[in-house]
């Protein structure tokens, strides 16, 4: 089965999927809004400001128009930030209106929009027709694009709240060295893609002020359990953050020094300030601003999140990461399962 | 509350708990077979074969009368090797007979019973009385007893069938740099401990051969995930996998350099042939044995675990190690949840 697919977004990420797709056999539309880019894509077959050394299957063709990127699409895959999901699907909505067949919407972003805290799918519901919107499949899991640039072994989680549809995302993502795992849990998938970033920021804490292996393995376990009992609270099912949305992407963020949530961590438990920290990194960490909307999500639903609470408040409050590491410690005792009740 | 507690095994493991049991402020006699290493402890305060830089703490006394040991103990902690458990039993049961008062039975040590695969805590039902032995209250999780020495921090899982001895051993184990969390599912617990070294040894494969972080994160989520299919099985409850006996050790064994499982796979990986790694390694390679063990039981409980039956067949049959990892890409797709029907 050979399909055609709108891939929004030409990243590093977006880049990488254009070409797995490709080499699936399917025919591939990558959308991005730089014209350098999208020539470069097209005549030098590369993407060296996100992708140095890797080269383009030259059958993916870049383009700068969206109308011709929906054109008989079967699918469009958003690979945007999360920042960008709500601008593009208004540039989306009138033309998918004009098109006699209504592709399936994936999306490989992760995220919670800022401001409302909402979760990509929740965004995307917000700007679709409910037949379109609530077919959406999610991917997620450890996934560094430039593992999977090099065709180094990756398994995603793929979730639909429809999973005939999630099975067809696999069917045409799935090769020898990209594997998918179907889930139908949409918020658990959601949730732990975006506040493992939180977690990865005290890991790089942890590492930062010369903690070992034992703490770090802790945080990730305790990390992971505190964002189930958030996901419980707003219905997920506990045992996919054990799966690759969950633990299996934590891992990867908490153990990669090219995270930038970690080095934003490591940077502090180091004995930098927040602001000299992101001032040097000069780019967006996104932990920072998951730390405030895990903080008033957990506020308002009245989750009891002890480390990503300590975390939050080294970065809004300046609290002693020292005093803070100690009161999590010292907290009572308590049994492994909470996170269920 | 003081208390007294006889610690047997002073390797690196018994030697730290004995003197963090110290710290904590209770009487330890700690019980081994080395009459140079007790004197050791007794008069230098080190135990430098197992830990080169530790200094332990004088009020930890060594001993090699088991006897001596057992008097007045309110609880005794195993931190033998699995295969010495048994003949350790048999030598305390009749001491055991003839003291007023029974202690409190805990062990920490991990693994499967080779020939028998049984379990740590079935091991002690078949030696002790029932009254004694299902009370039995097992410590597992992330734990290199070298960071344990450092007061490094770490969080682990107590579990007992009967949680109020569980919280007991928790009041008296834990302290600013020692966390403790209760359970009530042993099998669960016992089961995480004994499988991670299979995967472990998995993980070292995949760096061994260059794979990257993608490659190596789902692995690891893989891995729990069919240890949890066979717990599940075995009546363990598959949230136990997701704490710090589970996943949690199976991260700290899967990314530790100094872990010998890990280290023979990387060997493995690197095209050595597994008789020269043990044989260079000079020591046992717990996780080669327990790939035996679990293969076994998942043929009599015909459980599907994909991964660790990989690792047998590259173990003990000589299997292509890149053939195995492309049958394992190319399985049919899958559903993430599957471990739990």
């Amino acid at each position: 089965m050979s399909i055609k697919i709108g891939v929004l977004g030409a990243g590093s990420w977006g880049t990488v999927l254009a070409d797995l797709l490709v080499n699936n056999g399917h025919q591939v539309e990558l959308w991005g809004n730089s014209q350098a880019i999208a020539d470069e894509i097209n005549t030098a077959h590369t993407n060296r400001h996100y992708l140095p050394e890797f080269e383009i299957n030259p059958r993916v063709h870049a383009s700068l128009d969206l109308n011709e990127t929906l054109q008989d699409a079967d699918a469009v895959l958003f690979v945007l930030p999360t920042a960008a999901i709500r601008s593009v699907a208004e540039r989306m909505r009138p033309i998918l209106a004009t098109l006699p067949k209504q592709p399936l919407l994936i999306s490989a972003t992760k995220g919670l929009e800022i401001g409302t805290h909402k979760r990509i799918s929740q965004i995307i519901a917000d700007e679709f027709p409910e037949a379109l919107a609530k077919r959406l499949v999610i991917f997620s899991g450890p996934s560094h694009a430039e593992n999977v640039a090099t065709h180094d072994l990756t398994s995603l989680t793929v979730a639909s709240a429809n999973l005939k549809d999630a099975e067809w995302v696999q069917s045409i993502f799935m090769n020898d060295y990209f594997r998918l795992y179907t889930n139908d849990d949409m918020v658990g998938v959601e949730l732990g893609g975006a506040l493992k970033n939180v977690i990865a920021i005290g890991a790089g804490i942890l590492h930062g002020l010369g903690y070992g292996d034992n703490a770090k393995a802790a945080l990730m376990t305790r990390g992971i359990a505190e964002i189930s009992r958030l996901g419980v609270k707003m219905g997920a099912n506990p045992l996919t953050f054990m799966g690759l949305s969950g633990i299996g992407d934590l891992i990867v963020t908490c153990t990669s020094v090219n995270s930038r949530n970690w080095r934003c961590g490591n940077a502090l438990g180091q004995g930098q300030k927040l602001d000299d920290v992101l001032k040097n990194m000069g780019m967006v960490v996104e932990g920072v601003g998951t730390a405030e909307a895990a903080h008033e999500l957990c506020q308002k639903l009245q989750v009891d999140t002890p480390i990503s609470e300590s975390i939050y408040r080294v970065l809004y409050e300046d609290a002693d990461i020292h005093a803070e590491i100690s009161k999590l410690m010292q907290r009572d005792g308590r049994n492994e399962m909470e996170f269920v009740n």
